[in-house]
């Protein structure tokens, strides 16, 4: 059974979908069990994000109850007031003194109008089913990939190729042989597998020189299609790691800081204006990191961060099927053999 | 007529809420005219905040399209989709290459259950109504204050005092006399208002020796119900900024940064981890700043900010009016003639 985000103890996934009738887009949540600290890096220039503020390490909320990935761009963001609403009936979240209030970060791609209907987005709804499926779990090696979730309405290279949901985990080696590494990708890059290096643990193949350079030499061409101001696609690769280690805010974000590496082996170009890249980091606290040997331990740590982040993302590019929609054809990327 | 943020040609402001049956919330909405430029600075440790990232000075949108301030907590930030929703209707966002996306930023105050009940908070279309109010609104001194919009829950100094919402504006002196800065605030402070300094602007009262001593000497009393991990009231200043010089946004986020200046002089204790102070940054560009003087024009600018900051806080204050619900009575905070 393929590796996945869930191979962390009591993380869960829940995904829903629409699509025909004008619909190609979905929501992704990732589900950690109470008490988990959370982080983000917000890295790309074209970020679409809520309740990231509140992740800062140096605030007064160090957990998250859920991290909602969704389609639908800014006007997307909305899935997390389901999610929040679910959380809200279960008695999860952050408590005040009077009440209880779910921190539900989020980050949205840009997937407007691939199904056909610009105002085909995930809604309030959406997110609550998203949330109360990851609820639901109970067998945690079935994390659907591809053409689900936030992936439904995903492309990449330049809108030629259809991207997805990915997710791969990797395990830490000697004393800390309990600590497990999960990532779960959202890939709607502007850029194209890179395939100048090869990852550690993701095994992305090697061959072509040039990084970035497309299977039909079209990367110039797309690109000039994507620049510009106006008129500009916005790409986006949403990354969620997840981790049964101890680490405080601070150290989570750093470890989503590392993990962005991953994306950048992954994928080229990324980190542009057009790209919203953001990396979550979730830390169940189950596992305190042991230090032995001469690296130290959370570098290893994040070294797997990025490591399962880059295994993640070609997991997504593999897994997403072709998609002909009403305007839009995304053709499978041809990864050579 | 005292000033206000409409001060600044363009600027228009939209409020709504509900009281009674177990309501005390509402939503306040800053509409500026396309193509102004926004930035944000968020300096508290308790934020609840949504698009934030979009406004970093890096990223691909310069623009902004209205800033939500809503009461609600996290929950309340689903007011700035309903905004969205009207500026959707207007034609008004960001273009992408088949959609128009509405830039949308906004944040949120703890008023949960101040009311009575807790689940009475804004919703998506109270964003919308506010949004609409906005778009109408044809008297431009007309801005209310007090117990209005996002300010209608607010409390003050450890909940003991009403909150609400103010706002004010200043002019520049000399070659700089066009340029207008205006602040709107939406004070639900842990703090109580900061006596031991005089504003130039706004004409804070001086006179107590201890910053922040509240006029019944409750403050130690307060801050330690206030403080500690669970059970915390988060307590927030909200404030946009606006002004018609041309800013770009990196030169809008300094703006939002130096008039944080002006939130330290009118709150105490303030920025403190029970807060999520944040102030937005709004720049229409009518106005070119024009460099006379030895002191840097840009800086000139940000002084007024700060001062306009603290006259709208203490105009907040001041508007507020007592409230008794069901379980909170909140006094009118008696400023000293």
């Amino acid at each position: 059974m393929a590796s996945s985000i869930t191979d962390v103890p009591g993380i869960r996934v829940g995904q829903v979908q629409k699509t025909g009738a004008g619909w190609l887009t979905g929501v992704t949540v990732v589900l950690p069990p109470p008490g988990t600290v959370g982080a983000v890096d917000v890295r790309g220039g074209g970020p679409a994000t809520h309740e990231t503020d509140a992740l800062d390490p140096t605030t007064l909320v160090p957990t998250v109850d859920a991290v909602v990935l969704a389609g639908g761009s800014a006007f997307g963001l909305i899935a997390a007031h389901g999610a929040q609403r679910w959380l809200e009936e279960q008695g999860r979240g952050f408590r005040t003194a009077n009440a209880v209030v779910p921190i539900v970060p989020a980050a949205a791609i840009y997937d407007l109008g691939r199904g056909g209907d610009i105002a085909a987005r995930p809604d309030e709804q959406m997110g609550y089913d998203a949330a109360a499926s990851a609820g639901a779990m109970q067998d945690f090696g079935a994390v659907q990939r591809g053409n689900v979730g936030a992936g439904t309405g995903a492309a990449l290279g330049f809108q030629q190729y259809k991207g997805g949901v990915g997710t791969a985990s990797l395990r830490m080696s000697g004393a800390n042989d309990a600590v497990v590494v999960g990532a779960l990708a959202v890939v709607n890059a502007a850029g194209m597998p890179f395939q100048g290096a090869a990852s550690g643990a993701g095994g992305l193949h090697t061959g072509a020189a040039r990084p970035g350079r497309p299977p039909e030499g079209e990367g110039a061409a797309g690109l000039s299609r994507a620049a510009g101001g106006e008129g500009s696609p916005l790409n986006t690769t949403l990354c969620v790691v997840a981790t049964n280690a101890v680490l405080d805010p601070a150290q989570a974000k750093r470890t989503a800081s590392a993990a962005h590496a991953g994306l950048a082996r992954a994928l080229s170009p990324s980190h542009t204006l057009m790209d919203g890249d953001v990396v979550f980091a979730l830390a169940t606290g189950q596992q305190q990191l042991v230090q032995e040997g001469p690296m130290d331990a959370r570098a290893e740590l994040h070294v797997l961060a990025a490591e399962a982040v880059t295994a993640a993302i070609r997991d997504a590019v593999v897994s997403a099927e072709r998609v002909e929609g009403t305007d839009v054809v995304l053709e499978k990327y041809p990864y050579p053999d």
